[in-house]
């Protein structure tokens, strides 16, 4: 159905669309490459939300010579206004002649009108070409589309033997400085990045993208049953920082609005922060991708609600022994059969450390 | 140095080698390709002990035409009576021009003499050819014969969140049959398969080869501090098993033998089993490879004494939670820096699992 030059171009589409994976949020990262007598004549990718798509930004490279184009879009062009035009529209009026799309986009507002509307201008569309990596650029924001929750994924940085620190705390360093630089590519790709009050007390982490570049931060998140966070927790000194509690303490809640924080409560009935519904609300908020630094607690809590899609773990070579911490508090099993079942979806290494990335066995992603 | 062709030869030995991985024990596996004017004229490879060596196969294979042949060996010939008589003489007699040997043989009986008696007769020999190579196929006789002790590998079999059971016990099955499968080559290539007797009690193991095919089988090991093995335990249904004990029980001691086990007294100042010693003892026993399937007790307790030379961690894609049991038994530590440092040597997976190697920093293998 697609040729091998329809695989190049849609390719070389994708590696535009990857050029947004830190800034695009939370807009999907879109690349498009228009194609005429076989050579580009524009191309284009969307950098951040409010400016322009990715097939503005090619029709705009291409100019006249868009008329009769093929264009290659990893994403089905909009249809709707949103913060800019729809772009389904701008393909028409530039003459482009065919299109040829990775994935309908997941955004009920669109899902298949977009490419409804070139084909009523006459306009040739094939969709579904290279799908999975289209999907995989823009899970979160497929997640929060379909399944109206952010794709949440576990981080964890452990030794040999599963410990992710002394029983004192003190995890400063068990993995090598290049796993700590690659754990902060999926902060900088991420919408948010969250953590449990454990840490916030023991470690005072930022949870900042540093050592790679980006234009923009991840928000931190903080569960804080009790509303226990410091005011001048390092997490706090940016702006906009959410604490999910389940402790409605007025004069505490007034004052991390003070310093910049906005408290959302949010109990269950345990008196415990309702998790699901935490990700229900940062999907309201536009939050795709919600990256998890957090004790075995949080991390135990957020498996046993199901709201885990993935775990990168970072295994360190190296030998702690069983009097230290482990990586997930989950109830005691009686029964082997009752494990939590993941797939391996790829091992690879990072300096001298190994990096698995699991996914649940129903993982949304292809 | 070596010529392509050289390197062609001597893989090709190699591999005839490798075909005695699971019987030439305690002798060291060895292959030979014998070449003259290009063309391979012989090949041999020892496969078991008291049985004819390599070389001799090879020139039984080539007859006349091993006269100014070129030799392919991965280990030194010996130099001398053994259970068979010196190779090096036999390829003097038989004429062989040129010897190109892979590593020197590490037994002290050897040690270059083999070399040096062909070097003697006239004939060109040069060494080192593909030696990481030649000792990773030997490691454990290289260990017996420079180290006096056996090579030990640890096997285990864990969870993602590195747990290998569950609290009441239960472990089968974590890891799947592929990862079965694979930790039954390892025993087949040991000369000793050693547990606990805490595995002894819990899951009752033959510790024998099954799923693969081998014409031996390695020999049972128990560490059993107070002799507490029940006479009808599954590992004692062969003979000759070891039961490593400190408990000077004479009446248990004879009924052991009486099944078949010897038992070895060999108790440390502490009145636990003298874990360095008892090592000492399976070199003069001439074991070369030693699988430890133990539970986190014993594999602690050797790692304490720094008698572990390899890991083999089984990865299964599951969670389990911190309410399970732990891969190593370890005092508590204080301070990360006093973490046991490995070196990752191999990752790959094994059916839906992950098999890690991991070694010493200063393993002894190259």
């Amino acid at each position: 159905m697609f040729s091998p030059t329809d695989y190049r171009f849609m390719a070389q589409a994708l590696r535009l669309a990857e050029k947004g994976l830190y800034s695009t949020s939370p807009n999907p990262r879109v690349g498009c490459v228009l194609v005429r007598d076989g050579q580009v004549v524009g191309t284009g990718w969307h950098e951040r939300a409010g400016e322009a798509h990715a097939e503005i930004n090619a029709l705009a490279a291409a100019g006249p010579a868009a008329r009769g184009a093929l264009a290659y879009l990893t994403l089905e062009p909009c249809s709707h206004y949103g913060r800019t035009p729809p772009c389904a529209d701008a393909l028409v009026q530039a003459g482009v002649a065919k299109v040829i799309t990775a994935m309908q986009d997941p955004n009920p507002l669109v899902a298949g009108r977009g490419c409804a509307l070139l084909e009523e201008a006459g306009i040739e569309v094939k969709t579904g070409l290279m799908e999975a990596e289209a999907k995989a650029l823009n899970i979160g924001f497929v997640s929060r589309m379909t399944r109206g929750r952010p794709w949440v994924r576990v981080k964890i940085a452990a030794s040999l033997d599963g410990k992710t620190a002394l029983n004192n705390g003190s995890s400063q360093w068990i993995t090598s400085a290049a796993a700590r630089r690659d754990g902060h590519r999926w902060r900088a790709r991420s919408c948010a990045v969250m953590t449990g009050i454990g840490t916030v007390l023991a470690d005072d982490p930022q949870l900042t993208v540093r050592h790679i570049h980006t234009s923009r931060q991840p928000m931190p998140v903080v569960v804080d049953r009790g509303l226990d966070i410091p005011l001048d927790a390092g997490l706090l000194r940016g702006a906009g920082e959410l604490v999910f509690t389940a402790a409605a303490s007025e004069g505490k809640i007034v004052a991390l609005r003070d310093v910049g924080a906005h408290v959302i409560l949010l109990p269950d009935s345990a008196g415990n922060v309702d998790l699901a519904a935490m990700m229900r609300r940062l999907a309201d908020l536009e939050i795709n991708e919600v990256l998890v630094e957090a004790g075995s607690g949080l991390n135990g809590g957020l498996i046993q609600a199901d709201l885990v899609d993935e775990f990168v773990i970072y295994l360190a070579p190296c030998l702690i022994g069983n009097a230290a911490r482990d990586m997930l508090k989950l109830p005691e099993l009686s029964n082997l059969e009752d494990k939590r079942a993941l797939k391996i979806h790829n091992v690879r290494a990072v300096g001298q450390d190994i990096r698995i990335i699991a996914r649940g066995p129903d993982g949304m992603a292809t």
